[in-house]
């Protein structure tokens, strides 16, 4: 038996956790854009990664560092530090060379523009501008950003049965992009929990995989996709359940708010497929859906096109038929099963529900048991500009 | 030792073919909507169709009936037939019952929306209007648009060492669509050459591989993607090398023109990938590309941006590193094993040639021989404008 609670505070709500953004003059004016997440004790550190197979600099520097702990993790926006060869690793080793001693083991996570060296100088002298003791997790969350709209962050507090509480805290940024090739998904999670790094590292893989991995903006992997979760043990207590549950909560919520975020995205549209032969394969139509170009821009003109989505369906690679196909917009039915079940009623009630900017899609192959949900965005002519804008 | 030569004529191109389109009323005004091609002896045939598991009913209909020789082809457009369950297919059984004595198991093909019933009597009375003595192979290239700008047509007379010639023409539609949920590609072959039903087979499948198959417009594939090939023999003759070479000129030149017409398109580029560990790796990273939202905005902005070419060959799940990979445009090489090698001069010099309406981008894995080669268009305004649009 526990309790959950949405508290504020972002990744400096567990425990002994500090965060701070500074402006280091890497994005023009005074734009913040270097944080730090800082621990006063020392961290396990549990982390899952892009699978592209470019990985960006940082990432190969953390991997490099095979099992350690840590009490501090460096993020700049402006610069993914990918494509930039073993030369972009020495580059982070000199940059955390510089740090105060206290800093223990400190790892590096960048964003931003693919195939330029970090501007090593600035960011050397941004990093001696935080303040250990800062608990500014709000502006933390606003250094870390590229081109989101809005910072995301959200943590939980959880209370078990004896009366023991412990902490989970994130921040995020990802879905936004105006410079070409700017890298994506950056989340740090924090945690007072007494949690070993194998129980992380185990519930860490489990979530991402319908959260984050079943969040898609356009379809592209980038090189920098980083999830890391740090634990300090501070609170002395722990709740398997409990520690699942928030922090699926809490990294759904962030996968959402990054669609919801998604470049010239008007819709967060979730797509919950059930029915299918397996969750592998309604996890392989759920995301065809999210990444289709014809069921993208059919979104964005709000048009209850549901030929389009039976068609992705068919050529997802998923077993499916036409026969035991259902397909709604809510509550509303558009394919039944064989039967071609779209009136003129029908097409204004789903049309209507087209019109909100969140809702949710449903397709049932009417298989077997198979259940997966994915979110993805509409495309439309804001995605286009942001995206072929001319500019190096 | 043979010659190759192109000739006028299309699917009318080899002895004994004829073709024409007429109005049935399916388009607005007196635009073509039906075309036929008829063999004045029967024909062997052999077909590949979409591998989207909601196969339209002309597909369902032509692999029901098994094995067997054709003298006929009808097609529509505006309505692909497809979604419509058991009907569609007895509709297409009563429309064929219509035709001329002469006509010996006739087969169908239709592409246009999916998810409602052909307009039954308009295509009885559209077929009544043919005139089996037409060779009128343009306006049955007309006829079977949809969306294209411009027809899709081409033929080659094949001479043979001892004298003999044979002829392959043909016709196709696709990659253009202005109705949401408008099937994409069909392609109807015709030749006089002396070969086997088992022979084409073959060579059909193994040329849509790098043809058909390598092209993408958004990366859709649709419920009614169809490829027939007909054979009456009447040259007496064959070749199977000429065969094969000519037969592959020609897929690939329609696959080309497929692409060039996209919708919105306003570049068709090839991406030539070598030095992949395999074929099928290549394969993987040449469709990739093709595919990727973030490189064809890119090449609608015309910019030259490398970065997001390399995040998408290390995402493509192909086997690939930072250190062996090179990327050029056209002569341009912006990318070199590691080595960051863009600067301003290169820039300007790879923004020139994106200014080209067709161009190549090479990528070289630099791990052993795999090699392939794909074709894929830019997305822009007018994809977002054209899919969008509500129509229903």
């Amino acid at each position: 038996m526990y309790k959950l609670t949405k508290i504020e505070g972002g990744v400096c709500a567990a425990e002994g956790f500090y965060a701070d953004g500074v402006s280091a003059g890497l994005k023009s004016g005074a734009a913040k854009d270097m944080a730090f997440v800082y621990s006063d004790t020392l961290c396990e550190i549990a982390a899952t990664f892009t699978t592209n197979k470019m990985t960006a600099a940082p990432i190969r520097h953390f991997k490099a560092k095979g099992e350690f702990q840590t009490n501090f993790v460096l993020i700049n926006s402006k610069n993914a530090n990918a494509m930039t060869g073993k030369a972009g690793i020495k580059d982070i080793d000199e940059i955390l060379a510089t740090l105060p001693q206290n800093v223990k083991n400190p790892v590096m996570s960048s964003t931003g523009v693919i195939g330029v060296r970090l501007p090593k100088e600035k960011i050397i002298a941004g990093a001696k501008l935080f303040d250990l003791s800062k608990q500014n997790s709000a502006t933390a969350a606003e250094a870390i950003m590229t081109t989101d709209t809005f910072s995301k962050q959200i943590a939980y507090e959880i209370e078990l049965a004896d009366g023991g509480v412990f902490h989970i805290g994130a921040m995020a940024k990802g879905a936004g992009m105006i410079n070409p090739a700017m890298a994506t998904m950056l989340c740090f999670i924090t945690t007072d929990a007494n949690v070993s790094k194998e129980a992380m590292q185990k519930i860490l893989n489990k979530n991402v995989e319908t959260t984050f991995n079943a969040a898609s903006v356009d379809g592209d992997t980038s090189t920098n996709d980083t999830v890391m979760l740090l634990s300090n043990a501070k609170s002395g207590t722990y709740n398997e359940e409990a520690f699942t549950v928030a922090l699926h909560n809490i990294m759904l919520f962030l996968a959402r708010e990054m669609v919801r975020d998604g470049e010239g995205a008007t819709k967060l549209v979730t797509y919950e497929v059930s029915g299918a032969k397996d969750n592998k394969d309604a996890q392989i139509v759920a995301k065809a859906l999210t990444n289709s170009l014809l069921v993208k821009t059919a979104l964005y003109g709000e048009d209850p096109n549901w030929g389009r989505i039976a068609s992705t369906v068919g050529a997802s690679g998923a077993l499916s038929y036409e026969d035991t196909l259902t397909i709604s917009f809510e509550n509303v039915c558009v394919y039944k099963k064989g039967k071609l079940y779209f009136d003129a009623e029908m097409e204004k009630k789903a049309s209507e529900i087209m019109k909100m900017d969140s809702f949710t899609i449903y397709c049932d192959l009417g298989i077997a048991d198979g259940y997966f949900t994915a979110f993805g965005c509409d495309l439309g002519y804001e995605y286009v500009k942001i995206n072929a804008d001319y500019r190096t």
